[in-house]
């Protein structure tokens, strides 16, 4: 879409010819993307910015770098949001190319499968499960029943999704004006790689721009709830009723315990274990400790609360 | 059905002849509804009841109004639990009216649509959706895959419900008598009024008499389970796996954060902000409060606290 | 299969010849089963086990009955991982009988039933049901939208199951080897008895070997996570968003309140009531008992912490 539509759609003066392919966050766009500074904590973002153009309050107009156009606002997560929705694809593709399945796939009774979807080698695809337009999805993987992938989703090889999940419903978007949300149209995707575990009823949510992303040998327990822009490293493990915050970022090998959960936008080091019900509020940047409680605390230091607490009863 | 068939059912002496539309509470029963007073606390409302009949113990009959007909037993929730079944609708209509479907409006693959349903213009219904009988949807609203919508409930108009999600599933209501369990039939509703987005996999109970109620403007992330007769204010959020308990009332604008959870048969006021984690016990009156911790106290108080506990630790 | 076939699999040194029907724990192992011994602490039950064979590290050896056979190995929960695919039955079977449906029950559209699976008398299966292979379904049973039963499950007579509950996905189960997990094939399966009622979206694991069981009269919610080989008792009440770890038995009676949770492989007595948000870590042995907390302490004390922590707020 063309720079001067979307502007004159905000209502913004914007006289620049500039194709825009999408959205994105500062430090992710190209000259023909469009990104916005909300959060003045994101400044020095801004000033490397390598975006086409940015929305921007006017008070932040000298740290626009030069190659990128300014589009001035007052509520530039706003204007994002309403942004958003000019490049969301169709719910439902009507025309495109039927599926590729693979041979030795079988695909039961109930399934629906969108245009330019393709479905790998040795697959089980079991009753009731939805595949969108766009997907890719590798060979020797069985989707349980009603299970849903959403379009523009990648699901990799040897992996087992359990019956009731969903992958790719929209991330929890939405920039508030006034009494108003507007919703900020998730146009990212789902990435699963190789030999990723899913249990039942799980909830994976599409990043608003770009990925959520879960890497090889990853184990998910039942109704997990995973929200957008998240990114589990290799071998992590989330047991039953974990809750992941937008874009939390857990390394390789995390363990966490039932119903642990973490607030968005941090990141646990590799090999950090979380113990039942622990919440994970800020960034764990040492690796292979073991953490419990919330507020969050060391598992030894817990230990000790919890004697603590023990005496104070006695008293 | 009439009162005297209800009452011989119930093994309660009775010889009124009154036609019972419903069973409803003490205070919303009108001249045609049966309702029952179980616990002393609300003996105030039996005072005012404008019912045709109440079940009620031999102890309260002199606090029955005058034109309310007394069905006296020992145990009136058991009877009313028992009463219940007998205005259960089918579980599935055969007969009936086949479903209006508005124009623009697609249908995708393998959806399932009642009986006396209507659904607006410009909607999309993606494959594996159930619609129940007598179900109504109102203009350009989303069902992702899987969604399911009991009989008797409403959609507005631009809603979005993401895959897998459950609306009108009954609450989790019985009457315990000695070692049995007695299901109170749900024979209520859920209505969901307009621009409302809900998240994926999250459970949504039907009223046990009238409806449960989520107002405009509200958003509901993934996982959020809704009990029996909760009424969400207008523009209400609630995070990733959130919990209301029965008949929890949030005014509107009120902020819930991840796993936050209510006890039933509580207000919250408007405005208010409930962290990650908190529980509400007792109602909320102040409005544009901060609330955290379980039991719940002030954010503020809550962040003392934990200086207080990091004091502790030192000692 | 033959138990020379399976150590050669393993690289185990066995000339035996020993037709070995399925896996099993060290008590519940009969002569025509494989078990093992990973974890020292159940060294007792070695010397009591009546297994054909069992997988052992080489210290344990003096400890195996005479008419057990032992496999010796450095890692045994690893090697039972990697045998217990060969016990795992198919996905999905293509060749059977065709079901069998009873009088008077209603099947609605988009239903698939597997084969050698048996549906009793007056039920209703919902559209979107998926009931996989060897499965039975007794009498009078409603299986709402998209309910999932996965094969060799077992549900008993007058059963409600809500829309979008999974039945015998596979429980959470892996063998840590260096950086790989190798799956447990769940090989077990889900017995729901009679007159339970299950709310939505809820996720019930099969067992590893044998059976996870929900006994008569036994109440869920919405979004309950029973994992693995847990045993419900008679009567039990779990409130919305309740989790269950592995091996978790309840006895009779037991109650527990929303957002509740258990470790695994404890016991809990009849009659316990256990408050909202209670985390229990270990079995509770006396009856008719009410906790609270996390973690778990008796209710009446967790009300005097609270006022403990009211004053320290005080001071």
């Amino acid at each position: 879409m063309n720079l001067k539509n979307i502007a004159q759609a905000l209502d913004i003066k914007c006289e620049y010819d500039l194709e825009i392919t999408s959205l994105n966050t500062l430090l992710d766009s190209n000259k023909n993307e469009l990104t916005f500074l909300e959060n003045k904590k994101y400044i020095n973002d801004l000033e490397k910015t390598k975006a086409g153009a940015v929305l921007v309050k006017k008070e932040f107009l000298n740290k626009v770098p030069q190659d990128t156009i300014a589009l001035v606002c007052e509520e530039p997560y706003v204007a994002l949001a309403k942004a958003s929705k000019y490049f969301a694809p169709n719910v439902v593709e009507t025309i495109g190319k039927d599926a590729i399945v693979g041979e030795n796939t079988k695909v039961l009774d109930n399934v629906y499968i969108g245009k330019n979807t393709q479905i790998g080698n040795d697959c089980t695809i079991m009753p009731g499960v939805f595949i969108g337009d766009n997907v890719k999805i590798g060979n020797n993987t069985i989707l349980y029943p009603n299970v849903c992938i959403y379009r523009d989703c990648e699901v990799g090889n040897d992996c087992i999704i359990h019956a009731g999940t969903i992958v790719g419903s929209d991330g929890f978007g939405f920039a508030i004006s006034g009494a108003d949300y507007i919703k900020i149209y998730q146009n990212g995707n789902v990435i699963i790689k190789n030999n990723v575990d899913i249990g039942s009823n799980c909830a994976i949510d599409r990043a608003a721009f770009k990925s959520t992303i879960i890497e090889d040998n990853v184990r998910l327990d039942n109704l997990v709830h995973i929200a957008h822009n998240c990114k589990l490293g290799k071998g992590t493990i989330l047991t039953g009723q974990v809750g992941l915050s937008g874009s939390t970022i857990l390394h390789e090998y995390v363990v966490m315990g039932g119903q642990s959960a973490t607030a968005g936008h941090l990141e646990i080091a590799p090999f950090t274990t979380i113990a039942a019900r622990g919440g994970v509020t800020k960034s764990i940047t040492t690796p292979k400790k073991f953490w419990a409680g919330f507020p969050l605390m060391e598992h030894k230091t817990w230990l000790r609360l919890q004697g603590k607490i023990s005496k104070l009863l006695k008293k």
